[in-house]
């Protein structure tokens, strides 16, 4: 039992738990399963795009020398001497204003230099007139006008979003390196814990932890890994994690990091040599997390109490997580909002408040998620980010101005901007 | 070939899209599954939230009344008569000046109305003494004070986040009523297409909408089904276009919306007696968005252009499906935000750029994300959000407030703040 712990500051903890991760290897997949993951690579164009000049329009293909001097009182005609459909091409030479029908798309044959586009063409019989010149070069995409071969477009480290894919589409990748994606084990420990479908009897209650981890995992493509519940009993603990440090990458605990006579895992770690990171932070809900490396796997001890357990893991889990996933955006953007709620308890230390974000037309609205004590786990289900309040003296009150973490984003920021 | 087609406004064409689309019936799945579907039953809590009486800490469970009195100068002391780990009870009848040893979670007995913390206590041998009196309910999570039976936790249309899980398991819903998620067809349509093991040859590029699409639909936790890729034959596309029909619930095609004498979507949509809702947005990209219902089901006709497709989608696609899904936050949230590069090209439409946000301690910074025409496709893989440049006779430069939109969000907003 160990009544002095000292906390250290919350982005202190960040930091400490963020250092000490590395990225894992990387693997290759298939580009279509590619979303949500991490380039492991440099995205580098493998071709000019467009790999070839392109009709911008649907029209007609015409030498721009032969448009001068047109104009809506001298209206220059051109008779359509071969069409070009997209995925064609055609190497008629063009004589003195004759024009190729073009589609947006269609390579432009290269006896032409500039698209007339059908709503610029006053049509006739096979013919066309124009009112205007066109400059060589008008309504085509010429080739590399996007990027040249070789150039980079993202860099290692970037989330595949779905631009990412049609990327790689674009560049013939079939397959792309990514980091692979962390195996994590989760264990949620304590005697009180029962599973969903066990009769619950006083003093018991449902094993709600795990399956909220699964999803904060899942939420990130992670997919984790629980470990069977088991009594706090320490040498069968001290088993169980040593068969899944062979299993891992990462582990996650929910319960007995508090001072409690049952609390076996600051115990734990030491018996299998961990390097504790902290064992306090400077804030609320969640003060007992704790966070150890056993080699390069980091052990997450979060607390059993629902919204203290969720909010250590995306405070301090995800962003060592993303980054041993080769993420270069770890961290959830934190962003100015607006209080929509009072808040009238002060606190010594940084509050977390699971809040409902409402996006208006006038800034971010942020309200507190109804019963916020480090317990609760009906406000978890009601929020989709946390209002951060500092510590001091006072409480907040509708109004105020406060930082928002945005907890439901697929890409997140480089910096916390706590 | 439609060279009249009239714009509407961005806004009126979503509402339009949204307007006509309905959500589709429900099905059970199991909770532990149920992360990023939406709720078609309200969550109520089926319990009081704690179901006992517990002691938020770790240390002694005692009658308040006893500590009556107590003071820095004239403590009282405590003799402990039974231990109450967690997930235990106890019967015992406290005497006067009795405790229980009682940690974290577990139920207070009936005897006692007052837990001392390890902290306040100071041991003795099997006695501790308090230098203050206790109130009744002190350190005390006392039953159903974060909710009651029968209360709505939240209500029907809610996406499951992982709290909502975490709920679902504490008042044991082993399975839960969610929305069907739309089967989505995906049709990339164009001759110049080629997949991506095929050679790449003039006039030819690699079909990238089709992957970009399905994951972008990932992104929306839904599965799209590719179809071949079909020449642009009329006879064809048709029947093509009829046997999806049997078995998707939206269709999402891409291409073969413009003006070309090789677009055939528009007497497609008309050989199906689809009911077309527009055909033109007042938008860049993506002008020629198309959008029908052939009964309940959608027609999305987005643009060849893979910057136009990827902003039709998100523009129109998204929200039209997420109610389909019964999502009461359909829209991606709009924030206010600071341009952090120029984009001097006035343009009289709506202009949506992709771009990369950059969340900063002094706000929301987007800057455009490299060449941005409408045919572009690697701003896309370097975009996290859309800058929102109203039309007007100017161009805008860095350091103006703009609207972003973002679009990397598992949660939204209730409203479009275009």
């Amino acid at each position: 039992m160990n009544l002095n712990r000292k906390p250290i500051p919350v982005l202190e903890a960040v930091d400490r738990a963020v250092a000490e991760v590395t990225p894992l290897k990387s693997e290759a997949v298939p580009y279509r399963e590619a979303y949500g993951r991490i380039l492991a690579e440099d995205l580098k164009a493998t071709m000019a795009v467009p790999h070839f000049d392109k009709s911008a329009m649907d029209g007609f293909a015409i030498r721009s020398k032969d448009s001068i001097g047109a104009s809506g009182d001298d209206r220059i005609e051109f008779t359509v001497a071969e069409e070009v459909p997209a995925g064609s091409t055609s190497d008629y030479i063009l004589k003195e204003n004759e024009a190729f029908r073009i589609m947006t798309g269609a390579p432009v044959p290269a006896s032409a230099d500039a698209v007339v586009m059908f709503e610029q063409a006053k049509m006739g019989d096979g013919t066309f007139t124009v009112r205007k010149a066109f400059n060589p070069g008008e309504n085509i995409a010429i080739k590399g006008e996007e990027c040249q071969p070789g150039e980079v477009i993202v860099p290692r480290g970037t989330f595949i979003n779905p631009g990412t894919v049609a990327t790689l589409a674009t560049f013939g990748y079939e397959n792309v390196e990514v980091y692979r994606q962390p195996v994590v084990g989760i264990l949620a420990t304590g005697s009180e814990l029962i599973e969903i479908d066990q009769p619950l009897s006083p003093g018991k209650i449902r094993n709600s932890n795990g399956p909220m981890i699964l999803s904060q995992l899942k939420r990130m493509n992670i997919t984790g890994k629980m470990y069977a519940l088991e009594a706090d009993d320490f040498d069968t603990l001290l088993e169980r994690v040593e068969d899944m440090l062979d299993e891992v990458d990462a582990i996650i605990t929910t319960g007995g990091v508090s001072v409690g006579d049952y609390d076996f895992l600051p115990k734990l770690y030491e018996a299998l040599g961990a390097e504790e990171l902290f064992n306090k932070v400077g804030m609320r809900p969640g003060s007992v997390t704790t966070v150890s490396m056993l080699g390069t796997v980091p052990l997450f001890g979060l607390s059993g109490n629902p919204s203290a357990c969720y909010t250590g893991f995306e405070l301090f889990a995800r962003p060592a997580l993303l980054k041993m996933m080769g993420h270069d955006k770890i961290y959830a953007p934190v962003v100015d909002g607006v209080l929509d709620g009072d808040f009238r308890k002060a606190n010594p230390f940084t509050r977390f408040v699971r809040a409902e974000i409402d996006y208006r037309a006038g800034g971010i609205y942020a309200r507190p998620a109804g019963f916020n004590k480090s317990n609760a786990v009906t406000s978890i289900a009601r929020s989709n980010g946390i209002i951060v309040l500092p510590g001091g003296s006072r409480g907040y009150q509708k109004g105020d101005p406060v930082k928002v973490m945005m907890t439901d984003m697929t890409t997140g920021a480089r910096q916390f901007n706590l």
